[in-house]
């Protein structure tokens, strides 16, 4: 006997999802960022920077200024190239290391939007992009969603290794280099100038496009600062150079440019205008207006300074509790620490044990196109005061204890 | 005898271009949108909003309130989803006409990044987009760019004709269907009720998804106002609803949002993500404060009743100056007023007499995904006075007399 037909509630619609986000309701990332941002958890995952140092009531006047002053242009439609003002005042700091006139600015939203930008103007489907091994694959998913396939280039504590990436080129024949020089995401490493100088003869030599990503180069610990690759001889015709302010004044206004030469700048602005026609003309204007009348370099100077303290309070407390044959990065700026924990450990399969003492980081795997160092971590140490980093390292070391002796 | 060989300057490096982009340095219209800015003509080409009709203070004085009570937060990272508050706001004003919890809005950078995100989460290359004929193309550039195929589907007085949306789905299989359905553009036009629920009843049955595009609803001069097509029974699942604030508070702010149901929401999620990581965290609050404290109707009412103004005198001015066979459309509301001359007329080989006359306007084939006319024009009647309006519709009318003579 076969049971009565039960009247079934129609299918809900679906909507047809494209390729590249077939599967991707959400990320592996975000859920350990949602674990990490716990009450009870000091989380060193994020790359956020710490608000107490915002300088909240320049910016707030800045604002205040340009609405006064500027309001009605900053309420209206404005240009995809991006404001002029603003583009003159990324020269401005770009032309310390690199003659740059506001016509070779592309303003956009943030860095993550200069990255799409890129993908969406350079890339098709199947291209190959190299980059660093680690790199920061979220940033980099802009290129993946385009259809390029990631391939990591071997990298040492100067960054990547000049011979490896003229073999991956030839390998690969790559339609671009995507690089971080100046204290890596993750690993906080700095490209000293001898190896700048080794890739971009490599670079050179192959006819490679560079993406020369520079969020971080003005947090320098030391004072020191790094001309981009883009600077040497021949190299700034062939490189897109992106800087963002999220990390020296505020990652909620995102606002980023990309410098660049040449026709490839028409097409950056066609793309541009496709994506979202122009950044907020309010913020373009107001970060404008702050870099003309702000002290940005004293500003970063102070911030630099406390993260320093901060390195240092990681760097102290992390030493002792490493496991022997461990390898710890020592960064000279930036927002990150990188520990590769060595044969045997598992970062990802530690982290709840971490989060049951109290501490998380970002495991490393999620930052490697292949091969990944499945030891590694990423440790932000940014927002959390000497104090407080001190005493979570020190849980973290037992939960690493505890997971050595397995 | 040979020459003696001359040493040449090495090539400039090129970058690769994307297909998508080859051949796109500018577009026609951007020439155009030059042409028209000249400090002697009147410009009815663009969709501008009058800047002395923004309101300006109440902008201000938002910003001041969210730099001074949630500065830090505004500064800081937000979610790609969207903040909460702003989310609510958008909530609160879809609910008037449909059910909508603030987990169903994604926050984008405006429509142009609405628009890029759905093409981003649903388009294959080669899928086929149905959109009205004419409809904004440039906004569907954000689809081209995707691979995507746009067809164009005939429309009459009441929008898109739905037998021919039937006939045209059946044959092209398309992945979506694009429409404006209130105060269009380029067009003015409004589907009533019932061509509503016509084209509903076709979208249902052959279960294709809907874009629909709603930034101009609210400017309605007889202060009537349509419920969106997603409002309607089984298309809530079905439709991706998209709003702005450009035409209401500010194109500068770029603050758009979209709504939709269900999975998808999560797709959308990703795609924002790898755009542009989230939309400006101080634009997002400011408007949310607006919306939470400002009187947006009653300000939409003020504006819409001095377009109302203006589009009479448009309407006025140019019905004697069109010639005998030509056909006008009678907005009621938004900023467009659409004209067809006829037969004999080439509003793109006119547009260089009308601005010698020191009038412009935009040449109508560009908004056409095939079969142009070419003798249509678009007219944005909202940015001068009447009797500015009636100046320049009077001097255009000599030109379209002229060339009626050839």
């Amino acid at each position: 006997m076969t049971s009565p037909s039960v009247p079934t509630a129609p299918e809900p619609f679906r909507f047809p999802v494209a390729a590249r986000y077939a599967g991707m309701a959400s990320s592996p990332l975000k859920d350990i960022f949602a674990l990490a941002a716990r009450k009870d958890v000091v989380s060193f995952a994020g790359g956020i920077p710490d608000p107490a140092l915002f300088d909240l009531d320049v910016v707030a006047s800045c604002y205040e200024w340009v609405l006064a002053h500027q309001g009605h242009r900053a309420l209206q439609y404005g240009v995809s190239e991006g404001e002029l003002e603003l583009r003159e005042q990324a020269a401005r700091r770009l032309s310390r290391d690199l003659p740059t006139h506001a016509s070779q600015i592309r303003v956009t939203s943030g860095s993550q939007e200069g990255l799409f930008v890129v993908a969406q103007a350079l890339l098709e489907p199947g291209d190959v992009v190299l980059v660093e091994s680690p790199t920061y694959l979220a940033a980099v998913q802009a290129f993946a969603v385009h259809g390029a396939r990631m391939i990591g280039v071997e990298t040492d504590d100067d960054g990547v290794v000049p011979e490896a990436l003229d073999e991956a080129i030839r390998t690969h024949r790559p339609r671009m280099v995507y690089l971080i020089p100046t204290f890596q995401n993750p690993t906080g490493r700095t490209m000293p100038a001898e190896r700048r100088e080794a890739v971009a003869e490599v670079l050179l030599r192959t006819d490679v496009p560079l993406i020369e990503d520079d969020p971080y180069g003005a947090l320098s610990f030391s004072g020191s600062t790094w001309a981009p690759i883009a600077s040497l001889p021949g190299m700034s015709e062939r490189t897109l150079l992106l800087n963002s302010m999220s990390k020296l004044m505020s990652p909620g206004v995102r606002i980023g440019w990309m410098r660049a030469e040449g026709s490839i700048l028409d097409t950056l602005a066609v793309a541009k205008a496709a994506i979202s026609m122009q950044s907020s003309v309010v913020d373009q204007l107001t970060v404008a207006r702050y870099l003309e009348t702000a002290d940005l370099d004293a500003h970063v100077a102070t911030v630099s300074a406390v993260y320093r303290e901060r390195r240092d309070a990681m760097a102290t407390a992390i030493a002792p509790v490493l496991p022997a044959g461990a390898h710890v990065t020592h960064p000279e700026g930036g927002m990150f620490l990188w520990a590769s924990l060595g044969e045997g450990y598992d970062a990802q399969r530690m982290l709840a044990d971490a989060v049951a003492a109290g501490v998380a980081y970002l495991p490393g795997w999620s930052f490697f196109a292949d091969h990944p160092d499945l030891s590694s971590m990423r440790l932000s140490f940014v927002t959390h005061s000497p104090e407080v980093i001190e005493d979570a390292v020190g849980r973290l070391g037992e939960v690493i204890a505890q997971h050595g002796q397995r």
